[in-house]
Formats: C-alpha cells, structure tokens, sequence
C-alpha cells in the first residue's frame, strides 16, 4: 500500500458515522430529519486538474460540473454549493463560468470562502443535494445476473482535451464544459441496483465497481459507443472527464433514458474485471488514479 | 471599491437562492424537508493562514475549529464534515490532529476529496450542521437598546501567535487549538436577537455586526477580558483567532452562558462602531481584512 493510500486508509477510518459512506464513495449520504442529504466535495489545482492558460470561466463550469455529476450518480436533485475561491488573475472570467452553470442548472450559490494564495492556484466546491429516491444508489449493490448500462459515449472529453492540448481546431467542449447527468440519475434512480459516474476512466471506474460490489465486470469493449475514431477505442475506455453514469439494472429491465448496454456483472471470480473476457490482472493502465 | 471586493460582490449577486445568506454572512442557511441546514466552507493556505513549519496536527484542528465556530454562532448542532486535502508532508500529523479534533466534537467525517498540486498547499473543509433554534441567529438581527455581549476573553490567541513566532516559551494553544462555542452557540440561540463568531477581530466583526444590522454599536473597551496585559489592550481587539461569540440580547436579559457585557446598540448614528465615544471613521485598522 502506498503512503497515500496508507492516508487516505486513516481518513476513511475517521469516517465513523454510521450514515455516511464517506470517503470510500462518490459521494457522502446524512440522514438529517426525513430528507437524505447528499454532499459532495472536490478540489481543482492548477496544473494538476486543468492545463494552464485555461479560460476561467471553464474552470469554474468544471469544478461545479463535476460534483454536481457526483451528485446525478446518487439520484440527488442538487440544493446549492458552496465555493472555496482563491483569488488571482481571471476573477470575472470565473465568476461569468460560475454564473452559467449554476443558472444551467438552476443551482444556487449558498457561500463560501475567498483566500490570498498560490500559485498554483487551487479551488473547492461542495455540493449539496438532496436524495429523490431511497435507498440512495450506491455503487456497492451490484448482483450477478444484472446488466451493465452506460449512458452516452466515452472519449469525447479526451479528443477535447487533446484538440486544447495540441491547438487544433477540433471541438473541445466536451472536456470544457462537461454536462452532469442529473435528470438521467434521478430517473434511473429508482431502478438501478448500482451505479456510478465515470470521472476517472470506463474501465477504472467499472473495476471500483466490481470492487465495492464484490462481483466482477464482464464489459464488450465493441459494445461501449466512443464519441473518437476506431484506433482510439481502448484510449477512450481508459479516459475520464466524460461524466456518464455507469449502471446496473437487473436483467429485462430497460432504462427510462438513452444507455447502452456494455456489459454484465457475474459472481466474484478471481479479478473483478474482464475485458472482451480477458482477465485485468490489476487496475494499472486503466484510467486515471488519483 | 477594490477589485476583490467586486469579485466577492459579484460571487454574491449569484446567492440569489432566497433561503441562502450566502457569501453576506459566515454560514449559509438552508431549509431541507422540516430542518434547517447550516453550511460552511474555509480554505486554509500554508504561509497565509498558517505559519511555515507548523504542526500539521494544528493545522487540521484549526481547520475544523474554525468552521464549527461558524456552526456555534448559529446555534447549530454540527452533523459532519467534508474535507480537500493537499496530499504532501505531514499527512500523518495532520490526519492525528483530525481525529483528534473530530473526536473531541463528535464530528463525523462524511468524505471530501485528496489531491496533488502546491506547494503553497491549501486545504478546503466544509462543515454541515442543524439548526437548534429557529429563526436561526444572523449577524443582522440586533436592535437598538440591546446590550452587546462576548463569550470568554480576546487576546489570547494573539500572545500564543506571537509565542510561536518568536519561539518564547509562552503558551501557544490557544493560536494553534482554538474551541468552537457550540454549547454556548446552542444555549444562546434562543435568546439573542444577533450572533457571530468574531474571526478577524472584535472590532472589525463588531463594525460588520452594526452594518449587518443597521445599527451603531458602542464598545466600552475596558469592559472587554483581555488575555494580555493591559497595554495590549487595544491590539487585542483588534486581533483574531480567539473565536469568542459575539451577541446581542435585549437589556435586562441575561445570558446562559458565562458572558461580559461589553457594549450597547443604538440607532444608527453617522458611522456604526464607537468605542469609548469615538466614532470609528472606517474600519482600516481594526481587524484582519480579507
């Protein structure tokens, strides 16, 4: 075990309350009166989480993106965030970005905090949602005999990350600007026995999956719809940044919104992932580990 | 107006969630299903808010204390935390200080997120409570005729700061482990018509209480226990850090909880702070702006 995961191991272990998933998932669940509260919180470091240069106010749709994607992965309708801004270069760039995605999806700003700092430069987001159907979905109940779902395509964000990376012309603003799949999570919701968005990479994502489950993935690579051309298709499973909810639904059960079936979930056998019925012997290579 | 405060002012503009006080006040309130969900979210950034070489175990208690006084000044009772952590040096002392600080609270950590990136390293965390005691105590509630009151003494995270910097052998706890007044937050709620937790300074946070409030407030500054000798006295109201509750109670009411009467509201005059009849032409000088 690394030093970092010996860490964030001892984090988990502080996780104590019986409500609350805690670090070991996407997102935390709180029992407050007779509503399930859903939090979310995720940093962006400069360098590290976005390339330099990048338009403010992309950064600012990003970081609210992606956790209210958290959010859809529990069939939560999001309640408001809140912003740990560090102040520099691009503040009405970024307050514009953050003003877009919040009115996108009719998310309020609740407060927040402003710091002197940097660089690099770093910001927080926590967001707040509330659940719409419970038990809250979690990825840990996944039974053999399900289906694997996955919404949309894989790999656009990745051609957008490298048409910015490389000055093409080529559309980027699917790594730009990533949509959360909110109104897909609250319909599926009530459905799926797992699920999941896929921030980090199909296959590392489906691999967590398997694990928190403890069942193993079966995923047809052929299967999965990539938004790039047929040699990228390996590099579009293993690439994150696409914000798809990844789900299970038993066997005969059609999701109530566009998805595709990539695969099916089978009793543990000894790794939790097959790929085109290859064995992964381990999680390296494919996606992203943070 | 600098170019900061347009900023934060801008950030407020999206508050625009009725419920939410938002970025205007320390913690936002928000009404979910029949309770009322208190939020607050403070970054840390090392050579900014905490001092090069400290003890990362301090550096986490303060984190979580300073958030939870934000909780005490509104009455609410904490329910968990969410942390951003800057993965680096010291993640064993700082995850010791977590447990410690969580323990002593009964504060679950609910989850949060670990990243790379820094240095200067920055750490994000976001406490979420209940309310006691509706309507939940602002800073903007006090009427003219009341008496204005402190919890406890200023000063003393001043001389435990300047212990630290100087490598006296004076007792530095009260800078490094400050206490969030939950208790005295929860048993005043009732009774105060304001309440805020003072941060940046007694004078500052009482200049904000007036304006919130649209009042004047007269501080008698010998009336307030100062941890120092007394020719500190005028630096330490102006210091921050101590986390005291600052509140507002109709004359004749007396608090709950051990606590000093330090001044008087009055109807706005032509500035909002007097002390010892002085009026106060800005607020420059009388506590940490940021």
């Amino acid at each position: 075990m690394s030093r970092e995961a010996a860490f964030i191991d001892s984090l988990r272990a502080l996780a104590h309350h019986p409500a609350a998933r805690g670090l070991a998932d996407d997102a935390a669940v709180l029992e407050v009166g007779d509503e399930a509260i859903v939090l979310t919180h995720d940093m962006l470091v400069e360098g590290v989480h976005f390339l330099p240069g990048a338009d403010w106010a992309d950064v600012a749709w990003k970081l609210v993106a992606t956790n209210l994607s958290d959010l859809a992965a529990k069939g939560a309708e999001p309640l408001g965030v809140l912003l740990g801004f560090m102040l520099g270069e691009g503040r009405e760039r970024f307050a514009e970005g953050l003003a877009e995605v919040l009115e996108h999806y009719g998310v309020p700003l609740l407060g927040g905090d402003t710091v002197h700092g940097g660089p690099p430069r770093s910001f927080g987001l926590t967001a707040l949602g509330r659940a719409t159907h419970r038990p809250v979905p979690a990825r840990s109940g996944a039974q053999a005999g399900d289906l694997l779902w996955l919404t949309g395509e894989v790999g656009a964000a990745m051609a957008g990350f490298e048409a910015l990376r490389d000055g093409t012309a080529a559309d980027s603003i699917a790594y730009r600007r990533p949509m959360a799949r909110l109104a897909e999570g609250a319909a599926l919701a009530p459905l799926v026995t797992a699920m999941m968005d896929v921030s980090d990479g199909l296959l590392i994502d489906a691999w967590r999956l398997a694990e928190a489950s403890h069942v193993s993935l079966t995923i047809d690579s052929q299967a999965v719809p990539i938004a790039g051309p047929e040699p990228r298709r390996l590099d579009a499973l293993r690439w994150g940044d696409d914000y798809e909810l990844l789900f299970t639904l038993p066997a005969g059960l059609v999701p109530p919104v566009p998805a595709t079936s990539v695969g099916a979930v089978e009793p543990r056998g000894f790794v939790p992932l097959f790929i085109d019925g290859e064995p992964m012997a381990n999680r390296e290579g494919l996606g992203w580990e943070h």
